[in-house]
């Protein structure tokens, strides 16, 4: 059957979507389930530190658990590595020992661009102390690697500037990350439109985290249902290994023999 | 319904799929079967003059009419608007009357690029002749209005030259075409990928027209439900009204309030 | 010398730029003074039917003769081929029998994109009246290559959009015009910055040709000094043959044989 | 007088060119020399564990210098920081005292991409040994911030990977560390033709360095002179303030008054 790929492995679980939906900026709970249920996500992840702020607030958690979500906790907001993994702690606790957690340590306050180096001591800290670490990081090739080689469950690069929805600026590096990386590779961040995250998945990527695209979409919903198919689009073109692209142009016809001579 | 959109109408018909798929270039008969059933398309296009050597030969249209797809036939390799409205008509007889016919009148062997003025002159004797013309043109979005203007059914930019795989070349172009074209506008020529497919749709188009991308895929029918997906994905998110792209990041995370803060 | 290169030859003349420069949008006639003198460039363009509401109106004309340029007369703001040949026959007796003129014959007036059809037209009507026909047209291949088999005396494809600063839309069109039109070929309109100039000439164009990029620049004079590198700049790379583009990296030191090792 | 700029200054001393020049790959010394001479370069890279494999050998280095260049040597071929830091060291004797080098602590044999982690600590024990550190990074702005920061003399991000002539990946990021890092901003690996060493500097960077773009040439010299331009061309297209890019065309002359009309 055409439609069969194998599943997404993270922690041990398993999943069929490739799509992992964030939690930010949407209008009220209620937007936030109709777009994670149009996006087929079946992992959702949500801002620790600023639950009481997010849509929803404490009835997010509990929608998100009805709706079937892993849920994943991440550590947007955190500038430092002690930040960072206290707040996975503190979201272990709360989520009764999940051990899956986003890990973001961030570096800038106007761009929200990861700190790598922070990134790389607290993914050790955590995975040293039983977390199952997805880790956003820039698309340093050489860092990613590393996060992958000391156990990350995850490597998650941006494909650009987080909620800059302007697309993956360099395909370069994400493809070169998808070859080295022993870990899934995720494209988190940069994602603006349905074609972006197509390309992240035409590129070999595991699958594709994102929030903005579709929380600030004219209609959330809709955009939701179009990154469901984007990302499946993406993936079977990746396995299916496209064309050569070719400068000049070539009949898609046969050019021998024609019906009247 | 998040999955509800209104269907592509042409030449008074009604189609779900906005996916149009071409039958030069298969292996058999029986990819060309698998690819077309995987992409979901209900219009399929063969080039009359080459049926002889296309894969299944006579048996292609029959094979295509179980699978229920309305066959558009097209005048690939045809260089003269008298040789490409003689094919229209050979057509029409061959398909019991079919009045809807997928106009090329090519300028250039070499890179197969349509001859405006010709295809102009052979769209107004089809029309007058009782043709439902899908005009094959290039990415000028006067010749494109012109097109609309004198009655085609639907006007067809090329994205890039056919064969080549390299995507859609020109994006202000074919923006244009869709807001300044009368009739339906499908890009037709140049989807490489998945997600080429998707931009298409993104800028507006109605429908997209591929084959070499299918065919000369390593997979042909997983491709095939690549572009299916591509296409509703950007079809949706081209409805659903993207973000806009911003160069500064913006947290995805509201800024204020946090659970330790 | 390295910074040989054979000249420009227009209607029998020979100019060593390769940048022509238009008049219109300048603040005053200093101002275009300034900024023809830094641009080095020996053919000017002016708009003849909107003289009067040029920079300089009356004065344009004797200021460009002294500063040595060849005065292009263009047909800016028509949208007929009555107008455009008019306005051809009417700059011909302007400017003492001068028979070079850039024809432009407009067919919307929200993009100002040329109406090739009536391009053709023009062009074959002035040729035949003994006109060097400069000929705007789009970047479609077989438009451009039908004016250079006509006898236009150079055929200049647009970039982008006149005044978009966009630069060039269609890398793929512009070398094909370049490999198979009989004429010259130079880019006129869509050039916004420097860059853009230099990848026209690198894509194997004669000459640029362009206004609003320099008109517009917060410094119009600093602007055209950096168009008349760039033109210099694009060309030489052109001639010079650039290096092939790698995927993967390779030392650009030999890769044997260190001092210490 | 419009070609007017301030000089480049590192380490105390000022040039004129902005565009530096690396020595690899050249067929012979003679090669070198015309390719340094028509690029005005006033600033030549050399890599010092490699000198008796390039070309010229031990008489590059006086050829250099009797062209009047600062000779710059760079850690090319080292892998750990104690490598590149002992380089220098080396450099430092070789050349008379020298404090400028180019730091390269490479992190992958495959894409020679630089390792960020090492760099920072060879760059740190560098300034504290006297010298003055010119950094090859990755184009994370964090990275280069820190880089800045800590008394680098200039920091080099790649556009592309070393030898791949691919041009500048991340036009977001190479602006980003022209915006935030505190020393001169040169874009080192990538440049494949002249357009990209013109893009570099539009981006506002202080100055470009290339090797390979010129070395493979089809006739190095004349590229060298393209750069030379290409580089004067994007500088001044910076300083001049380019016009805005503009989806809708804008007529480049005046729209309202007519000379018939």
């Amino acid at each position: 059957m055409i439609d069969s790929d194998k599943p997404l492995k993270l922690a041990g679980r398993e999943y069929q979507s490739r799509l992992l939906l964030g939690t930010g900026r949407y209008k009220d709970l209620d937007e936030t389930r109709r777009a994670v249920s149009a996006s087929g996500s079946e992992i959702v992840t949500v801002a620790i530190r600023r639950l009481p702020d997010t849509a929803g607030g404490d009835a997010l958690l509990p929608a998100l658990r009805e709706l079937g979500c892993t849920i994943l906790p991440n550590t947007a907001g955190c500038y430092t590595v002690e930040d960072a993994v206290y707040t996975c702690q503190l979201a272990r606790e709360l989520l009764d020992g999940e051990t899956l957690c986003k890990l973001e340590v961030i570096g800038c306050k106007e761009t929200l661009q990861p700190d790598t180096i922070g990134t790389l001591k607290a993914a050790e800290q955590l995975i040293r102390d039983g977390f199952h670490v997805m880790a956003y990081t820039t698309d340093d090739p050489l860092i990613a690697k590393e996060l992958g080689d000391m156990g990350c469950t995850a490597v998650m690069p941006l494909g650009a500037p987080i909620g800059s929805g302007l697309g993956i600026q360099n395909r370069l590096n994400i493809r070169r990350i998808v070859e080295t990386c022993a870990a899934p590779v995720l494209v988190d961040a940069g994602v603006g439109t349905a074609s972006d995250a197509a390309i992240a998945m035409e590129l070999g990527c595991d699958a594709v985290l994102l929030n903005t695209a579709v929380a600030e979409a004219n209609d959330p919903e809709r955009m939701a249902a179009a990154m469901k198919h984007a990302v499946i689009a993406g993936r079977h073109a990746y396995l299916a290994g496209r064309m050569p692209a070719r400068i000049r142009g070539v009949a898609s016809s046969p050019l021998t023999g024609t019906l009247n001579g």
